[in-house]
């Protein structure tokens, strides 16, 4: 059961995220301002995918595989922290608290958000697999998170605000911005399970249909969820004039559109389940997760 | 000579950073934000004796060593476009040029600095060394750049505005903020031309006086140097408030402790005399280099 799963593994990737930020920080108002990001809840579903994949080929989770989804997490934690900055979306709210910048001021959020970027390659240059397993990670994160994946989306989100931008290019952007670290999560999962490169791709290719469900679900959250529930402030893409698949879609299309991916996802599931060793079952719970009804 | 090893190598250290920039990166605003700083030029001190201490050491200067050079000048550039940010040190002139935010705004400067720091790490990851160098050095950069290293000392930096500091706390912000990048440098060159852990210990000291005299230099142009030399706004440390060296010693006491620093970086350089294949002169050049008289 995904709830088991979770309540199992995922305080240990906090617990190394924490220790990691404590044990490699000496300014001790840096490390307060990283350890309430890094602690301020979220899905965590990144550090999820990468153990879930993991466990689904029957691996036992060692101190390595949760240094490897901690070190995602405090990518997708320093992102976080940048995309608030008033420069940026300007947001005061995040996962029900305070942004970094409202607490602790923009020059201690900018420079935490650089600093959990560096301790994250830190941790995975230092985390104790193979070295060509460690180097390949090291590859694809970089990868997923700078100028050719995440830091690339968000400056294209960026642009994007107040012009209308068509299907594909919305797509684009996306693929970038959310779609290419949660692939690396996926595959991820699947290196720290040794698998071979015939499985890795179709890994990335799950990645790439959960990416866009993901964002496909986000936008919809915004048109239809309530802050209270969501712990963000809603109707912000309306606000920033932002370019969504509700907009583009309708909202009826981008429920289908959802459904379409994640019916997608599933199947691409099932071509694995001639694998040896293979057991999908939490998998397809983080797929059913991401319907809208569970909201 | 220096001058002609500067004029042979670090055009290629330029080059390097250009192409993977270029290669690597899918924003077309991004790519030309990132190249901006990249190509404002500055002394290049950093990728220049990374080349030298290899260069002394008799190696070869190939590919691999200018790509190693160039991931270091990116992480520097990176911490330039951000510590000029108006929440930062709120700089509108580096090299005699605007500053990123300046040119491109606050939210594409931070993404440009976030994607050069990203891009760093990945040509790291992927340059054609031996494992066990590459994840060294992947290991030495990012904890020299990162929460016990320059972003540390930058936070530091901040927090010692408008206040009275020790000269220990001073040294220690600056071992942090300027020393370990520099640190790195030396043993970046030690690493390439595969040097015994001795010998990168002694290097490591080098570069640790360097550092130190890098700053009490900085320190003292701010004071007694005009902004047509410096390409940058001089009598910064004044306006905000900065204990700095020639504060805390008096001019004359600053310049004293600049040359004991650098007639300490002389001697180690000495003790290396004794290696086989060993040629100190560029690097005796590099330390000339930050005697006061040379601005």
């Amino acid at each position: 059961m995904l709830i088991d799963f979770s309540e199992k593994n995922l305080p240990q990737v906090e617990k190394e995220m924490l220790e990691y930020i404590e044990k490699n920080t000496l300014s001790n108002s840096l490390k307060e301002s990283m350890s309430y990001s890094v602690t301020a809840g979220g899905k965590r579903l990144r550090p999820l995918i990468v153990l879930a994949v993991a466990d689904a080929f029957q691996q036992k989770l060692t101190t390595p595989f949760y240094q490897v989804a901690a070190s995602l997490e405090m990518v997708h934690t320093y992102s976080l922290i940048h995309d608030d900055l008033p420069a940026m979306d300007n947001d005061d709210l995040r996962r029900g608290k305070p942004t970094n910048h409202k607490i602790y001021g923009e020059a201690l959020a900018i420079l935490a958000g650089d600093g959990l970027l560096t301790l994250a390659f830190q941790l995975l240059s230092e985390v104790n697999l193979a070295s060509t397993e460690k180097l390949l990670l090291l590859q694809l994160l970089t990868k997923a998170s700078g100028t050719s994946g995440m830091v690339s989306g968000q400056v294209g989100d960026t642009e994007a605000e107040g012009k209308v931008v068509s299907l594909a290019e919305l797509q684009q952007i996306h693929s970038e911005k959310t779609g290419a670290l949660l692939t690396y999560a996926f595959m991820a999962g699947g290196i720290l399970a040794q698998q071979t490169p015939e499985v890795l791709d179709i890994l990335q290719r799950l990645g790439e249909h959960i990416g866009l469900a993901f964002q496909i679900r986000d936008d919809l959250l915004d048109v239809i969820g309530t802050t209270e529930d969501l712990g963000k402030n809603v109707h912000q893409d309306q606000k920033l004039a932002k370019s969504t698949y509700p907009n583009l879609l309708g909202l009826n299309g981008a429920k289908e559109a959802l459904k379409n991916e994640l019916k997608t996802a599933e199947k691409v599931i099932q071509t694995l389940a001639s694998e040896p060793n293979f057991n999908g079952s939490v998998l397809n719970e983080i797929v059913a997760l991401l319907k809208l009804e569970e909201v």
